[in-house]
This record gives C-alpha cells, structure tokens and sequence, in this order.
C-alpha cells in the first residue's frame, strides 16, 4: 500500500463498513410513498457524510421528486471538473419471505454483505464518497475538481432528473461525469460498460364491468378482465420472442462495426448462463444471446393481477385486471415514440367488451453510448488494468442508468461508468448481496483513477467535454 | 296472520333478526385457514340453535373437511323426511376496501342488511331453522319428518360432501331435499329453480426461471412468467367468448324441449342487465342471454397473478405467475373429464422454456336438473304462488349447488331450491345484502310449503323419491 491515501482508508475499513451497513439500514424505496422515513433517512446520513469530509455547499438539490443530496470540492481551477454520481434510492424487496434475512437488516455470510440497496448502489456510492473522504483527510486535496451528485429517484426512472438538471443547471456544470452505478458484467472478468439500454413503460388497467360478478350467475354472457388482459398480453410478443408492437423497432441504430467483432470474441459460457438461472434459453430469432441481453430491446410484464388472488377459491369474474410494463430501448428508439406505439398497440387489440386506462408513465431514458476514445473511459480503463492486473473488456449493460441519458441530452457531457457491484449481486431480487473483496478493490479502484485524472495533461482535459448538448447518437 | 306459527315467528321477528346478525358476525370464511375461528364460531352458534329449538341428535358430521351441523326431528313416522339444507360458510369478503360497511359487522340500510353471507346463505338457513322452531315452539311437532343438514364447504366445492353422506349415509336416508340455498333469479319475478349448474375447478402456477431477475440484465435472453400465462389464458378461449379447449363441450345434452320453449318467454330486459353490471354484451354465439347464463359451460379466470403489483415499479422479469380457474358445468358433462381436458390444454399450449404446475383441484360438482312433476316442487311452486300471488316461472340457475348433484348421485334424492336469497344481492362481491322484506316472505312461504307437505296424500308421498341412485341424468 504504497499510496498515503490508500494506507489511510485501509486504516479505515471498519469505521467504512459501519456507515455503509448504516446506511443498507434505512429501507429507502423511492417506489413506495409508505417509505419516505427511510428516504429521509438515507438523506439525512450521506448530508452528514459529505458534511463531514469537507465538502462545500452540502444541501439537497429539489425539483418536485425525491430530492437530491449534493456536495462540491473545487479547489483544482486548472483541472477538469467531474459529477461524481451515486444514487440512495433502492428496489423494493418484494417478495420478502424469500430472504434469508431480512433486507434492512444488513448481514455478512462468507464475506459477502447481504441487504436491500447493498449493491444497487449504496456500496458502489459509498466507496466513491470514502475516496474523496480519504483524498481530503490524508491530502487536504483532491486530484480533480468533483461535485458529488447522489440521487433519489434511479430505481423509479430519475422522473424528475430532468427539472433538477434544469433548475441547478450552473451548479451541475462540470466536464464529465463519473457514475459509481451501472454494475461490473461478472465477477471472473474485468470489463468497463460503454452503453446502456434506455427504459419506459406504464401501467394498464382493462376494465370489463363495474364489479366483480359472480362466476355461476354471470358466467359466459360477461366479459372477463384477466381473460382480456390476457389476450392483450399475449399480443404484445410473438411466440419466439419477438416484440409484435408495429413501429416498435423504428430507428434502431446498429453499433459500431468495431464494437460487433470485438463481442464475437467476448467468452461467454452460454450453458453455465442458463443453468444459473434455472431457464431456458429464450428470445429473439437471429440474434446471440449477448446481442439479445445489449443490442435488442425489450418490453416485459414486470406483474399483473387481477380478481382473487388469496387462499382457496373464490368464484368471481373479475371486472378489472392490471399489469405493469416495461421497455428496454437501444441507440435510435425515442423512449415516448415507443411508449406511445405500445399504447397504441394495446387500444387496437383491447378485446370487445373491454376498456383500457394507463398510469402514469414511470421515468424514461434513452439508451446511451459513451464515444470510444473519451479520455475519462480510458482512464477508467488503466486503473482498471492496474487494479485487477488485467485490461478491462469493453461490454454494454442490458440494464438503465437514466443519467447517462439526460446528462448527455441537456448538458452535453458524457458518462463513464466505475461501479464496483457485480450484475450476479441479486439486485432487484431478494437476497441482494455485495462482495466484500469488491469494497477493497473499488476503494484501490478509485484512488488510482483520481491519482490518473489529477495527472493528466492539459490537453487531455481539453477532450473530456463531448461536444454540445445533443450531440450524442441516442438523444436523437 | 291467520296461522298461528306465522303469527309466533312475527311476535318474535326482533329476536330472529338479533341470531342471525350474531351468524353473520362470525367470520366463516372457510377457503381461508386463518377464519378456521370464524368457522367454529358459526357451527357453535347453529349447534347452539338446532338444541334450543328441540332437535334431536344434534351434533357436528365430520368427514375430513369443514364438519357439517346436524340435527332431526322424526316424530311423524307416517310421513315422508325431508332434509332441509343450508351451508354456514361464507365467501372470502376481498376487496375489502370495496365494502362501505366493514363485510362481518352486518349493518342495516335501506331496508337491507349488508354482510358477507348474509344473503349467500345466513339469512335463508336462517329462515328455514326459525320455521322449524316456530311449528316446534306452537305446535310440539313438525308436519313433516325433518333432517337438519348446514355445511361447511358449500363456498369451496363441498370437498368432503360426499365422503361426509357416505359416512352417515344411515343418518341421512331421507325422501327428498328442501335447500334453503340456491337464490332468486329476479326481484320482480316469482320463479323457482329446476336446475343448476355444476362447476370445477384448479389453480395453475407457470415457472420460467429459479428466481425473479433483473428486467435490464437479463431482459430479451430469458423467459417471463407473466407472459406465458398470459399466452396460456389467451389460448383457452376465442375471440367471441367460445371455449377453445379441445374434448371441453363433449357430451352435453339438451335440455327437455319444454323448458327450451318456456324460456324463450321468459320477460327479459337484456339492456337493463348489461346496464345495471357496467358491462357490454359477450358470449357464445348463436345463444341467448338466457341459454348462456343457463344451459352453456363456462371457462372463467377466477383470479391471476405474478411479478410485482405493489405501488410504483420493480424492473423484474417474474419467474412465476399463477391463476385460478373454475369451469362451470352443463348436464352431461364430468367434472373430471372437463379438469382433465382443460389440463391437457394447458400442458399441449405452454409456450417454450415454462413449465407448469396444477395446485389441488377445487370441489367439483356435475350440473344437476329436478324431474319437473316432482311432488315437492310441485309443492313449492304452490307455497310461493299462495305467498307472492303470482305463480312463479321455472327457471335456471347459472350457480352450483354441489349438493345437489351429490345427492342425486349418491343417494338417489332429488332436491327443490327453496331460497329467499335474491341473485341481485352482490354474494361473492362487495357490499353483500339480504332485503328485509325477504325475511317475512320467507318466513311465510317455509310456514306454508311445511303445512303443505304435512297435508299431502300418502300416494303423493310414496312420490317424493325418485329412484334409485345414480339414475338423474346429470350424474351419467
């Protein structure tokens, strides 16, 4: 540990871990309004957390949603300045009785740390903000210019990113962004993300009558909703996968020449993939499966339900069903267009007999493309190699990071994601867990990557703003 | 009030209402393992009753399930025994935030009385054991030899009714069978019932994977729960409401030309039915309202479910989803061969990477139809004729009483409805009620159709049984 900074947050470690389990403790899920203690809870500590570090101007950034929490060190004027982004909001743990222990009541079992948020992304958040602590106890300084953004709102679609972009929109300026979300592909590969696919969707509710209605004495001259609900379901997929929504697939971009080749080569051991799941392998016709998981977009019932669905039986015919719908995008596909075509696919399939309501749309983003020789991905990349002591593979993430979408659209700036969760971590599961070797290696991890920004030249620095707001390929 | 029973029970209607507002307190919900207290509470109270009035050998009948409550009285050897039947368990009162009064604090309102069971089958069991205290209280005797029989699995198939008539199949040799289940069609209309429905029914759980994953992570390369059942529920019936399981209408049988003739004259306004449900016409083609609610099987979504369906949203592919199915039967058609059929469907249609599970089968019953000269409908249809001063039309019922059929099959008993339930009432919904004015008809109509079975000619008598057992022809 030849680093000063690095020997001092080994020093550290317990007193790390205690706020990071502290923190795992406050259920904070932004889906569900019975939560909001546990929002401000989780607020609460990180504004105590950057207080305490040092930073300057530590508040909560609001623009009607979850607020915001925000901190800045700028002491650097001749270096490049760099968002520094986690998020505090965390699934819900549905189903709960699956957990081997309960999901705000962190645990460690054969150095792994079990709960709810652990790896979507209190830790990852938690060792970027450890670095920066270290940098400024140890050094009084930081490598870079950093404002610190960690928001409440990534697991419902960061809604009202926008607003808050637009209202903060001088505080936020900076020249790149740095995410401590959008997690490592496997554990036996180092690997940095360069895209992400964008998400959308809503809810439907179909509606058949004004009650439920008994099954013996209205049975065959009523609709059904489940019955509707289903038929509308059935047709929104072809049987091998396919999305049979017209317009669907409109614009869709294909990558980069360069990008398909290298992916060919990436080892992926297809049966072990699905053997771990417990699935078969499913999908769209004339495409890989990594193709399907990082090129394709998606559109899935997350649930539905409808009429009775307690113990026993009950002989009703339901007067209305519900179910919850979401599309993953690629680069080309406009999160609304898409939107709006599903919609528009369901109005014109709704079964007779059967009306259609949608909710709210949750938070939507665009797919996003980091460009291939952005200086901070190839910084991300040398700590890497450094760190793990093998060159990073270049993979794309299935998942969202609505950030990376909105801050490319409105402010220009690219986003270079430096998690340290690994996608086997359960997130959005139960049973959510996060290696205890990954905190050492993302707190090593990040270190060398500030250590390589501070040191850069400063026509390097020059490169890390993209280009103008809008520029980017997704946000068209 | 020229009839000195009828004349006793009005002297004691404040106490009659004040038994069954303590009935229907009792949470008997007997799908539910968590009401098995509101069970044993409802039998307490009927064991309680049945001994107060003066029956005999009252006491529980178990035979696996829900035990039955039983008691006699057999004082008049010359004449036939009738078993007078009635069930104390209630359907499940969800959605209870439907119910503008709390489902088992019966409340008065209009003339009515709101409560789950009160109308299906608290208030007309009720009806039938005050009469039978009423003739015991005045008189010391009954006019007919009578057999107290209130189940306790009538809501959830009668599972255990027939190897409950097995087991006291000596205590139960009887002519016939008086119900004091199985409602009134119409408010406006004096009719009474020639005929039910059978039903049968499962519930089936799709897997796609060990666990829920990530709709980003592995969203387009795996299988989803929720869209597979919902291809499997789409593929069960056609677009216009038909069933489309294959073997599924195999041996139905028409009924008698007469009552196809008599129906066609029954006054029906299909624009105030649709109107008052809130729902557009659906159903079977080249069938009548009427013949769809009566004389045609039905394949019904009871209640489906799977993923998340909490507040917000959880990006998750499910890995589960599951449905309750319940088939309505016509005469002709086996509970069995119809499960089987549908089963079969299901497996043939599961779509690639599911697999499927079929939870345990719900009670069945076969559809069930009174020999129309039988001298205890005869009866009846006089008592009403005398009690509302209209002649009442035979109609069917689209509901199951698996009694019924059971009876018929096992012991050879034919059975007449005689409830003062109406099927406007909302059981199986929210906001269950019973009309007030029902209470004194019903109590009126009991009181007469017993004098008038007392007075019949032992010739008619020797009527009351219909053959042997098995020889109905829904049984075949």
């Amino acid at each position: 540990l030849s680093d000063p900074v690095l020997a001092h947050l080994d020093g550290q470690r317990g007193a790390i871990l205690e706020r990071l389990l502290e923190l795992v403790r406050a259920p904070s899920i932004g889906a569900d309004p019975a939560y909001a203690d546990g929002m401000e809870t989780a607020r609460r500590l990180l504004l105590r957390q950057l207080s305490a570090m040092g930073l300057d101007r530590v508040q909560l950034l609001e623009a009607g949603g979850q607020p915001a929490v925000y901190g800045e060190w700028l002491g650097a004027p001749d270096r490049p300045t760099l968002i520094v982004y986690g998020h505090y909001d965390v699934q819900p743990p549905d189903p709960v009785e699956k957990w081997a222990s309960p999901p705000f009541e962190p645990t460690l079992r054969n150095g792994r740390l079990y709960g709810r948020g652990v790896s979507d992304d209190k830790a990852p958040t938690a060792i970027a903000l450890e670095t920066l602590a270290g940098f400024l106890a140890v050094e009084g300084r930081l490598p870079v210019n950093v404002k610190v953004l960690v928001e409440g709102e990534e697991e419902t679609g960061s809604a009202s990113l926008h607003a808050l972009l637009e209202t903060h929109r001088d505080l936020l300026e900076a020249d790149a962004v740095i995410s401590a979300d959008g997690g490592r592909w496997r554990a036996d590969l180092p690997t940095v993300n360069v895209g992400t696919r964008g998400n959308c969707g809503f809810e439907v509710t179909v509606t058949t009558a004004m009650k439920d209605l008994h099954s013996g004495r209205y049975g065959g001259a009523v609709p059904n909703a489940c019955h509707a609900m289903a038929a509308l379901l059935a047709s929104l997929r072809t049987p091998d996968g396919a999305i049979a929504v017209e317009d669907f697939y409109d614009g869709i971009e294909p990558p980069p020449a360069a990008e398909t080749i290298a992916m060919a080569e990436i080892p992926f051991d297809e049966q072990a993939f699905y053997e771990g799941l417990g699935a078969e392998p499913y999908g769209e016709r004339g495409f890989t499966t990594l193709e399907r998981l990082w090129l394709r977009p998606t559109l899935d019932v997350n649930g539905m339900w409808g009429g009775y669905t307690g113990a026993g039986s009950k002989t009703v015919i339901p007067s209305e069903a519900h179910a919850k719908l979401t599309m993953r995008l690629v680069p080309g596909q406009d999160p609304g267009r898409v939107q709006d075509a599903v919609r528009r696919h369901l109005q014109r399939h709704c079964p007779r007999g059967a009306r259609l309501a949608f909710g709210p749309p949750r938070g939507a983003s665009a797919a996003y493309e980091v460009s291939p020789e952005h200086p901070l991905l190839l910084a991300v990349e040398e700590a890497l190699e450094a760190t793990l002591g093998r060159k990073p593979l270049r993979v794309r993430m299935g998942a969202t990071l609505p950030l990376t979408a909105i801050v490319s659209e409105m402010l220009g700036l690219d986003t270079v994601m430096f998690s340290f969760a690994t996608s086997d971590e359960d997130y959005h599961a139960p049973n959510e867990f996060f290696r205890l070797s990954s905190l050492d290696e993302g707190l090593a991890g990040w270190v060398r990557l500030l250590r390589r920004l501070g040191g850069q030249e400063p026509e390097d620095y020059a490169r890390f703003r993209r280009g103008t707001p809008g520029e980017s390929r997704p946000s068209a």
